[in-house]
């Protein structure tokens, strides 16, 4: 290896350095932002509910930032093949946590609301149990991408069927509420909204812990990913909640 | 400029043409895919909503073939700043059309289950003349894209808030339905789905709109796109119907 090429190696390494602390700074308020979002409907919180608003805002600018930066990269290094896998599975999985931090802000969004409602006895509590699995998928799902580990993102995909079972588990009990007496239909849209958006979140985390896979091993997510969910097959579901975006 | 460099500059624009010529289409059959997705629910064509289904996983491969392709193209050609622009742009736009084509498979899939259900007199009109408007706003966003047309791209833009009045309309209809009568709510759930979904696809082809100004002007999506969306601030929605990725 000539000194050059040895130089531009070592400038590649700090370059990609630098994104990758961006990404897990990234993960970092996106994981706070879906468990402050979810804290705050539970506890109907408001305040807290301001505060994953206006943090998403610096979530947006550190996506820029990336961008910038990966494009950057790419432009004066010129990386090889394998480098540049690298820096466009970065740009793919801030896209991820970009929008799951949009998701966590509109369920905190929805605080307000909620609270002038009739309430509906442990939804809040189960959605926050939910959000919680999504947190901890995503928080292992950057491990796995800071440790290259393709056996802890594959897990990550397989956790994504748990997360899809407490939607459909969920949706049946709002749909029970709503049935049963018809003062429950709006708080139960609303519940029934965050449900989804977390459910959402799950397929994000799991796009990431694909990239991760893709990165290490170099496979592709092939066949769809697993689905635990029962309610397009199954009839005692009345809506289908499949994922929209699968 | 050399005969090197030109020869260089000349491989790049043939590969260029030969990616926008993917992205194109992909455009068309996203085009396609709305259009027939929201056909089939309208005329309970449950052959036709197959399709649908089956044809998004020529979208889905043509997406991954332009991902590959891009990057193969940067890893050989080194492209300039503003070439990279162009490619990391294109990437970004394949995403989001593959995101339509979920959303549009998604519509579809409800076809079966909604020819079961209690009709709804008038929705399935309404929610394809909506579809229709995304139809259009797409392919405007796309013929920007090809001429470079940022004014088009604005255009486009701009009119992402006449679906978001449709959905505001709509969801009112919808809540009004479920309380009236019961038997109307597991029908109302799914074409809120549906509506839902269309509005989603109407962000996403403002995001492509979006990258082609980005291209021609150099100007990022500074504020907040335009949303028609009054349901945060206006007490008389029941449901926050802000999109959920904005």
């Amino acid at each position: 290896m000539t000194e050059m090429t040895q130089h531009i190696a070592s400038a590649f390494d700090r370059d990609l350095e630098g994104i990758q602390a961006k990404i897990m700074k990234m993960g970092g308020l996106v994981e706070a932002a879906i468990r402050d979002g979810a804290k705050s409907l539970d506890t109907r919180d408001e305040e807290l509910a301001e505060q994953v608003r206006m943090g998403d805002k610096a979530i947006d600018l550190l996506e820029e930032q990336l961008n910038d930066e990966a494009a950057r990269v790419i432009a004066i290094r010129a990386p090889t093949a394998i480098d540049l896998r690298v820096i466009l599975s970065v740009m793919r999985m801030s896209a991820n946590l970009e929008r799951i931090g949009d998701l966590s802000k509109n369920m905190a969004k929805r605080t307000g609301v909620l609270a002038q409602l009739t309430p509906i006895q442990g939804s809040p509590a189960a959605l926050r149990r939910m959000a919680r699995e999504v947190e901890l998928m995503l928080k292992d799902a950057l491990d796995a991408y800071i440790q290259r580990d393709a056996e802890l993102a594959r897990d990550v995909i397989e956790r994504d069927r748990d997360v899809d079972q407490m939607y459909n588990t969920l949706f049946r009990e709002f749909l029970t509420f709503m049935l049963e007496d018809p003062r429950n239909i709006t708080a139960c849209m609303h519940l029934h909204f965050i449900a989804k958006n977390i459910e959402r979140m799950g397929d994000h985390v799991t796009s990431i812990a694909e990239q991760v896979v893709f990165l290490v091993t170099g496979a592709k997510p092939g066949q769809p990913r697993p689905k635990g969910d029962m309610t397009s097959s199954d009839p005692r579901y009345s809506v289908d909640a499949n994922s929209d975006e699968d």
